[in-house]
C-alpha cells in the first residue's frame, strides 16, 4: 500500500457568497464540509488510481470526528489510520464568490500535538512503513510538532526501504530536503523560497543539491519541471484548461508516486502527473479528478527533455 | 422567570487576522467560539441582572452540541430548554481584523426544522409560557419555519397572559407586528425597511400604528426612542463610547424586558437599555456587558419627553 502522512489535517468548509466585501456581512448561500489536508486528498486520487492507500496524521475533537465520518463516507478504498488526539482538528474556510469564483482562504492554525500522542503517531508510522510501498509526506506542521519531523520521518522511511515524496513549504521543506527525499514536489513560490531563484531550473538544481534525489516542480499552468538522476524533462499539457487549481498540486503528488511505486520511467511519471492535475482542475473539490480528461490528456501531455546541467 | 426564544441559534466563530483581504489566504491567529444567536445574548445579559431565564429555540447536530456545552460552561443562571433536531446548527464566523478591530461576518443560513421538530417546539412554547413573566423573540427564522412564525407566538403568548417583545427585521418584522406585540425594539435601519421612513421618530409612530404598542428604537450611539401608550421619550447616554457594538441591541432588549417585568415606569427603562447597550459597547463579546460602565452610567443617560403627535 501507499501511505499518506498530513500532520496537519483540516475540516475544509466552503462557503458560497454572491461577492466578499472586507468589513461587511454576508448571508452564505451554500455550505460544504469535506475531509481536508494534503494528504487526504492525495490518497483519494491514489484510491481512484486503483492504489490501496493508508492515510495517517492526527485527528481529535469535534472537528476531527467529523472529518473522519466525513471520510469514510467518501468510501473509495482509503483506510483511515490517523492517530487520535486531545486537541481538536482545524478548520480551514474556504469563501468562494459566486460571480467570479475568486477564493479567500481563512486557516486555523491547528491542534496541540502533545508529548504523547506524538509517540504513539511515530509508533504508528513505525508499523505502518513495513506494508508501504511509497509515503508521502504532505502539508503543514501543527504547533508543537519539532520543524525537523519531516527530515525524522524521511529518515526512518530510508532505514525501512521505503521511498518518500515531501510537499510542503518555509523551514520544514529546507529541513525535510537535507534529509534527503526521494522526490520533492514543490511549486513555483516554494521552489524560490527554498533557493532563493525565481528562475525554476536553476532553483530546481538547487533543490537537489540541497540533498532532494529528485525536484519535481508543480509550474501552474506550464505543467512541470522534473531535475533527476536520469534526467531532466520538462511536461506540458496540450492546453489550459480552466476551472479550480485547488488540489491540482495533491493530483500531482498522486501521479508521481504511483508512478514511482509502479516502476514507472520519469516521463511517463510526468505525464501522468501533468494530465491528473489539469484533471482536478476539472474537478470541482480537493481530492477529485475528471476521468475523461485524465484519460484524454494522458498521451497528449508534451514530455521534452532538457540537457543536463 | 423570562423566556427568550431564538429559533436560529448560532455557535459564533471569531477568527483574528492581521488584516482581511479579499482574495487571499490568510493563517487565522485566534479562534474562539461562543453559544450565539440573540436570544442567547438577552438571556445571559437578562441573567447577569438577576432574572432567572430560560432560552428556547433549536439545536442540533455537532455544532449544536458545542454550542450547549459551551452554553453549560458560562454558567450565570441560563437554563436551556433548546429543542432537539436533526439538522445542523448553523455556524456564524466573525473576522477581526487585528489593527483596525474591523468585522467581517459571514453566516450560515441555518438547519432545515422539519414540521415533527416545529411541533415539538410549539409543545414546549406553550409550557414555558405558562412559568414566564415575559418572553423575547428574537433574530432571524431557520429555512423551513414559516414568515408568519412570530405572529403565532406573540398570539400565544396574549392568550397565556405573557408580554412579548419582539426583535427581528424583514418579513418576520412586518409579519410579527401585525400580531400586536407589547414592545418591538428595531434598530434605525429595521425600522426604515419595515415603514420606508428615515427618520426615526415618524417611522416608530407608523410602526406602533401597524400593531405594536411599544416601539423602543435603537439609533446607536445616538441612545434610543420609544414612542409608547404612555408617552413618546428619546435617551441619550452622556458621551459616546468607543468598543464593540455587537450585542449593544441585545443588552438593550434585557434592559427593556427586565424593565417591563420590574413595573419600571418607560422613562427609567430606557435609561436602563440605554446604559445596558453603552456598557455592552465595553465589554469584548456580545451577550456580556461591562458592570461598572453600566452603574456608572445609569443614572446619567438623559431621558427627555416629547410632545405627542
Amino acid at each position: 500500500m501507499i501511505l499518506t502522512v498530513t500532520l496537519n489535517t483540516a475540516l475544509d468548509i466552503t462557503y458560497q457568497v454572491p461577492r466578499l466585501r472586507a468589513h461587511t456581512t454576508h448571508r452564505v448561500t451554500e455550505v460544504t464540509e469535506r475531509p481536508g489536508g494534503k494528504g487526504l486528498n492525495v490518497a483519494r486520487v491514489l484510491a481512484a488510481l486503483g492504489h490501496r492507500t493508508v492515510v495517517t496524521g492526527f485527528a481529535g475533537g469535534v472537528t476531527g470526528t467529523v472529518l473522519r465520518e466525513r471520510l469514510a463516507e467518501l468510501g473509495g478504498g482509503v483506510t483511515d489510520a490517523l492517530v487520535p488526539i486531545a486537541g481538536t482538528t482545524r478548520r480551514t474556510v474556504g469563501v468562494v464568490d459566486a460571480d467570479s469564483g475568486d477564493s479567500t482562504q481563512l486557516n486555523e492554525p491547528g491542534p496541540i500535538v502533545t508529548t504523547p500522542e506524538w509517540s504513539a503517531f511515530l509508533g504508528s508510522y513505525a508499523e505502518l512503513l513495513r506494508e508501504a510501498s511509497a509515503v508521502a509526506l504532505c502539508g503543514s506542521l501543527p504547533p508543537g510538532v519539532p520543524v525537523g519531523t519531516y527530515a525524522r520521518l524521511i529518515r526512518e522511511a530510508r532505514v525501512a526501504g521505503v521511498p518518500t515524496l515531501l510537499d510542503t513549504s518555509g523551514e520544514p521543506l529546507r529541513r525535510g530536503i537535507a534529509a534527503r527525499p526521494d522526490i520533492v514536489k514543490p511549486n513555483a513560490d516554494e521552489l524560490a523560497g527554498l533557493t532563493g531563484s525565481t528562475e525554476p531550473l536553476r532553483a530546481a538544481r538547487d533543490a537537489r543539491r540541497r540533498g532532494a534525489r529528485a525536484v519535481a516542480a508543480s509550474l501552474g499552468a506550464d505543467g512541470m519541471l522534473a531535475v533527476t538522476p536520469e534526467g531532466t524533462w520538462r511536461a506540458a499539457p496540450p492546453h489550459r484548461l480552466v476551472g479550480n487549481p485547488t488540489g491540482a498540486g495533491d493530483s500531482a503528488v498522486a501521479g508521481l508516486l504511483s508512478g514511482l511505486v509502479e516502476g514507472v520511467p520519469w516521463p511517463d511519471r510526468l505525464a501522468r502527473a501533468v494530465a491528473l492535475s489539469a484533471a482536478a482542475v476539472r474537478a470541482p473539490v480537493a481530492g477529485e479528478f475528471d476521468r475523461v480528461t485524465y484519460e484524454e490528456l494522458l498521451g497528449r501531455v508534451e514530455v521534452t527533455e532538457s540537457p543536463a546541467a
